[in-house]
């Protein structure tokens, strides 16, 4: 069995791990997203390509989802004491090695995919990992407020917390970007495409946005996992970036954006059942088979039971 | 008084230590050798110009004489998982830190020169110090045998350790090297010019070969100390490096390599004082004025006498 996972950080890495699990035969790939990419110290950060890696891997600080495991912060201390900026984004000494060998291959000429693949020899994640792009794209917020101004996402969510309402947020470069090679061949072959819990915006959102991507995604068998739990974000800001798209922050409203000219199944938390069945003649929804079950990822056999239940919905709707 | 100093690595840093004590009010400027630099990992590492701030600054490591103290080497480990190359040079996560900014800076567009300043600002060694030229100039070594392989220095020296005898020893890319900014400047307005005990031939003669810094150092009056004593190197293999330019490991042979076109003073240590009084007459010292003096910079003290002797019989020569 073959199964395309677009992915975005923590939540997608976790989902993984379980989808590992409930499929261990299958072949998965994984099409991460790379609009958080950021160029710090003059070296390329994929904060999610590297969570992914990292988590699968067996590599990640498990505590707080996204970095190494045992780090240290010598460099951030130096890097201070010599007053570069920015001064708002934690490195880790181990995590500035992945950066430090994907620069040094990136300026050899090697594509960001090729660097992927050579980076996960090391990982052996288990699945196969695809940047969406080798194309740079960055997701770029417009700040609301007269002056309109415009950071890095990375900006944005490290250093504001989001706190300041987004205008308008833009995956810049994506319109002219291309599908990694393989991208659209994974997901053509697959014979599912499943959807983690990641953020509907510039996680998953900035994968569609690659031209081709979310023609060939929605030719197949999709279902996704609700990031919204009750009306909040499981993890991280999804609100403030779904509230930049005029989507209300509900297991419903993500769905009814995505539509269901692109997915088919949607699982929910069992806390939004009920929202579910009011809205359940929702135009909107028509057409999205939506299950209700724990959503909650908060261990291994939980998020286990959440990608089997993903996994067998979708193969349940192929099927019809 | 303003004092100008060619300057190595290991060696010129503790003579520098100690003429920073033997004159607190001079003005000292230090020219530094930038041919041993090497690009590793993607990063720009400048060896002799660090191990002069660090050492001048307080954050070196003082058993080994190079690199930062209170190391650690979560990066090395980090990049050798990954099956970086090379994995013969060893820097720690601080040093580390130092590349990533320098590099940072120079792909930003500043020149060596400025970068070497901003890295300065944090570390006050309380001389000027400059790069011998902005441009690129890297030693190679041309290795003895049929094949005449051609490495970079840090490769012979470090990895080889400079056990097949070099043929020849070329500073590529100095000939269309230009001086750094201030270089000539500081050359013309010092009272004195000292060259500490490095190594005479990839430390003082890649300087050297700088178009114009000979000339200019030439014009003034110059006084050098032994880097060899009793026959052998104090430190490091300046012997191969010698033997390569046919000049033998003696103080006195150094001397006459330099010649009394360049330099006016040199001292030697007290071992070597016997040979001095033999070769008193040999026609390529004549000229150059030789003083005996214990040459082992053991502790601050000791270098500082150095340092003072070297200055004094500069100072003396000068007034001649």
């Amino acid at each position: 069995m073959r199964i395309t996972v677009l992915a975005g950080g923590v939540g997608a890495a976790r989902f993984l791990r379980g989808l590992r699990r409930a499929a261990p035969e299958a072949e998965i790939t994984v099409i991460g997203n790379t609009g958080d990419d950021i160029t710090l110290f003059g070296l390329r950060v994929c904060p999610d390509l590297d969570t992914v890696m990292y988590t699968l891997g067996g590599g990640i600080n498990e505590d707080q989802g996204w970095g190494r495991d045992a780090e240290t912060f010598s460099i951030r201390a130096e890097l201070a004491a010599y007053e570069a900026s920015p001064d708002w984004f934690t490195l880790g000494d181990k995590d500035f090695a992945t950066h430090i060998r994907r620069s040094q291959l990136l300026a050899d000429g090697e594509p960001l995919s090729a660097v992927t693949e050579a980076l996960g020899r090391r990982w052996r994640p288990g699945v196969r990992l695809l940047p969406m792009s080798d194309d740079p794209v960055e997701t770029h917020v417009v700040l609301a407020g007269p002056e309109g101004r415009v950071v890095h996402f990375q900006e944005w969510w490290v250093r504001m917390h989001a706190a300041t309402p987004a205008a308008q947020i833009v995956a810049s470069g994506a319109e002219r970007a291309r599908p990694a090679p393989g991208v659209l061949e994974a997901i053509e072959a697959a014979d599912v495409v499943l959807f983690p819990p990641s953020n509907p915006v510039v996680s998953i959102g900035t994968i569609l946005a690659v031209p081709g991507i979310r023609a060939a995604v929605a030719a197949k068998t999709v279902v996704g996992v609700s990031p919204i739990i009750g009306g909040s974000p499981v993890r991280g800001m999804a609100d403030a970036c779904l509230a930049a798209i005029g989507v209300d922050t509900s297991a419903v409203a993500v769905a009814a954006h995505y539509g269901p000219e692109l997915i088919d199944g949607w699982l929910v938390d069992d806390q939004d059942k009920a929202t579910v069945d009011i809205l359940g003649d929702d135009p909107a929804l028509a057409g999205i088979e939506v299950r209700a079950l724990p959503l909650l990822m908060r261990d291994l056999p939980a998020t286990t039971a959440i990608a089997r239940a993903a996994l067998d919905l979708a193969l349940e709707l192929r099927e019809r």
